[in-house]
């Protein structure tokens, strides 16, 4: 089944500055290839993993539990963009080949954050998606140098983008000649607190209305509480995103980063077999995780 | 089936300022009878109609087909609060007439917003439930004499009201004695532009975390765009909102206020029946739909 | 020395929404009575008192103090917009006549807020200016009554309220028939959290471009800290504002509500002494205080 | 006379994240040498010049200009961040030169931005000041090389960037060696338009109470009105900058980028001769600018 998406817009006679991104030049989607899976069609794409690589049985550990789940993407930080220098900054090229390690592992791509230009050419020589963080979503010159990759670049929109900026942020990696492009929602600042971001769904529905591009939703940073990442993940599926990002920790108490909002393997495993069962309702499909019984569902 | 909620937060030993509003102190859903029907327990509960009353056969005619629709309740705007003294302020006493002339026909209650203390007493003498608009989500006079009455309160969170002000303000009225109160998120004031508010469906886990009283979600408002409503709606019930209030006009193009986000009959019809497939999916149901096709419907 | 205010705009062909409250209809610098004084001319209008009117040695104590410093006008709360219920609503009544002690003690007219149209009568039988607070600035029942008064309202601006909202809601006032309208910018609500609210000072110039009616500056409420009073009460000074709003308190720590933004008497006049100094370098002047020490200030 | 500041704050016991930066490891103000003069200290330091480097007359004339009128440090951006890859990005390592002609001609020390790590070592081998502008705020790869340096680095607020963060910010270039850093304000995303960002003056104060590093402020790209640029200069120098950055344009009307912020030469003197003689009631001085006699300062 067709992924229901907002309906195009009427052609419209003069594209917008973010020409390439937008639907007036490209009005069907764009299916972009992750590993053995592509994004922008029926399937969910699950991106999962730590927010940080950390020691090998925890990076290897979490990597297999994610994959047995149902996730399509391994994700893991390496480079760390942390508000302090005094944090933890990740384990940088260490970090890396753990990640290849849990690609071997799986058998399943990943996608890692690269922080500055004069790391793109190592990151991209061991993830197969490359992450520009929200923090990072103006960094012009680093959007242009992964403009001159092929490889899917996964682009956070900023915390205080409007979606037009966010739209103009892709255009620079398009217009450097890389089409392989998926956005994210992970959340806005505002003046609320009781979450660490405010989700912003509405903005998958105006991204899909002015552009081709594949968007998925990270309801971990968004919230920053492990306990909304389930129903924000079901609200992301009904609003037709195209996926989600999930953090998962082995034993989120003890996490380098971000525990608070991570699931632990269990949780997460439970959240895939809600969302296998709910897709199909939103022209979706999850073909990772083996028909079930559906009334099983909670016992798998 | 039972609503799912997240999960009621640890009792903590220290009640929050919003005492009677307080999971603390009322651990369990509140059930609020709205008409024939009752919001907090499994009905997915809709509130439909336009924005403003005008003409008799709009206001009838609109009734009557959200009514058919499945629609609990029937909204419409007698008191208008408009940012320009010079914008239609609604027809007042006239309207609240046309809304009991709809209630009659339908059977169906209504709610209507109630814009100061001294129209009250007029507004209640209609009403079956009273509004109090965003823009009035701290008029605390106003809420204290809405806690002297019986009946239910639909109080809308003001565009800059945090949720722990909300539930604050939810307090005033359980204080004054009048515990049935509904409360709407309709979207917060952010930087966004795209959309008129943006709708912070991350609300509605907080306030089911730390408060008992039932919450729905106006996409109609948060939106501002007709053709963002049935994906909002669709994601609001997944997050676990207790219903939604929709704008709907027989006329959309030439309604007095709001037509960019009214649907026309047929859609709200076309999103009725999709909610009604959807809702048992997520723990709940709307049952003035009959079952149909069962292709189209899961087993309720 | 006229005040200096930003150049009035290029006559336009078209009034906006707030069409009385615009200088396209009257371009000319409103001048509004304030008990024995104008605002909007040269003088630069000092409005101090406490947050809220508490027993008579307090009010009248810190009236005396206010006067002898310098103040034109005196403020306090009997009527308090508290986020809680449980909080200290004000003295009602009680406060209202505890002010018109201090008016008579000192001869300086009082502004004290009114938070419902059921209270205008009652409120305005003691005060000689009413001030509708932040939370009620879209309150349009409100505005519209007192519309029908004639004594000067001091209108707060919304905590989320753009400037195009705020001066609308000053036009409910002057549509209803009262041209006597102060405004005052006391921050909006931002992400900033070192700060109570956001000072926005460039929305006097806004306001000052966009209408005649004169605006001043409230650096208690704004910034919540009574050591950022004096700074911003410069800096307000600096950019054109018609005057200031202080909060004062004989006893700070001890202060029912915002000891934490109050200065005491002793900081009150020693800022007022600043002010006098500074005020004709930037066309103002405070005729409330002798010329003192040559020394200390510039010839006015 | 010693600049008036925010009293420090009493001795804490524990140094918050950003430790180096903080008044608690650093209590006296630092003074920083930025070409010959010396910013943090009584001289009100002033950055002016055009948006970007364009066509040699035009920055070799705007330098001209603003050295006459008093600027301290001359600015120009040769790397330009755009929102859209279709817009000028800058003359790059030309526009370094023409900036060093600038310096050649007026004695001035010069600011520009460099916008990637990759491009330190060049921008650093023109320019006296390396600039970081509000999209690189979290950058912090490039704050990281940037510690590296001993010259000083103009660090800007992100749009979206507490007080804290941006202290923190701050942070990863003194933990990296360089204590040189020059913090500027220049305004923040809020809800309001009027205004291009809000100018948060009230920053100034918690900066200088938390930290020891001087801080500016930009009200050309806080407002992005030419028209807000004198009187927001006013406010600031009364609330306690250090100082302002200024965008001037020959001819603002066809400036490449930012003209409607841009003073042209005639306004920015005009503006120096005014910031001149009201620097030493705020405990200032111009020291560029020869005393006149302020009776004919409107006519030199």
């Amino acid at each position: 089944m067709e992924p229901t998406c907002s309906p195009a817009p009427k052609p419209q006679a003069k594209a917008p500055a973010y020409k390439l991104t937008s639907r007036v030049t490209h009005p069907q989607n764009s299916l972009i290839p992750l590993g053995s899976f592509v994004i922008g069609g029926p399937e969910f794409i699950i991106m999962a993993g730590p927010c940080s690589v950390e020691a090998d049985p925890q990076m290897l550990g979490t990597a297999w539990d994610v994959k047995v789940a149902g996730a399509h993407i391994i994700r893991g930080g390496a480079f760390k963009p942390r508000s302090s220098p005094y944090s933890f900054q990740g384990l940088a090229e260490e970090g890396l080949k753990k990640l290849a390690s849990a690609r071997e592992l799986t058998g399943l791509a990943i996608v890692t954050e690269v922080m500055d230009s004069t790391d793109v050419d190592l990151v991209s020589s061991y993830a197969d998606i490359l992450q520009v963080g929200a923090r990072n979503a103006q960094n012009f010159s680093l959007l242009k140098r992964l403009g001159q990759l092929n490889k899917p670049i996964l682009l956070k929109r900023g915390l205080m983008n409007t979606v037009e900026e966010f739209l103009c942020s892709a255009e620079y990696i398009l217009a450097g000649g890389n089409p392989n492009v998926i956005l994210c929602e992970r959340g806005i600042r505002t003046f609320e607190t009781s979450t660490r971001n405010t989700l912003d769904l509405s903005s998958v529905l105006a991204i899909k209305e002015k552009s081709h591009l594949p968007v998925i939703v990270d309801p971990s940073h968004a919230s920053g509480k492990a306990h909304y990442v389930a129903p924000l993940s079901k609200a992301a599926l009904a609003v037709g995103a195209d996926g989600l990002m999930i953090e998962v920790h082995c034993d989120p108490a003890n996490a380098l980063c971000d525990g608070e909002e991570s699931l632990n393997p269990e949780q997460f495993k439970e959240l895939m077999l809600t969302l296998k069962d709910l897709a199909p309702h939103f022209g979706r499909q999850i073909s990772t995780i083996a028909n079930h019984n559906p009334q099983l569902a909670e016992n798998a």
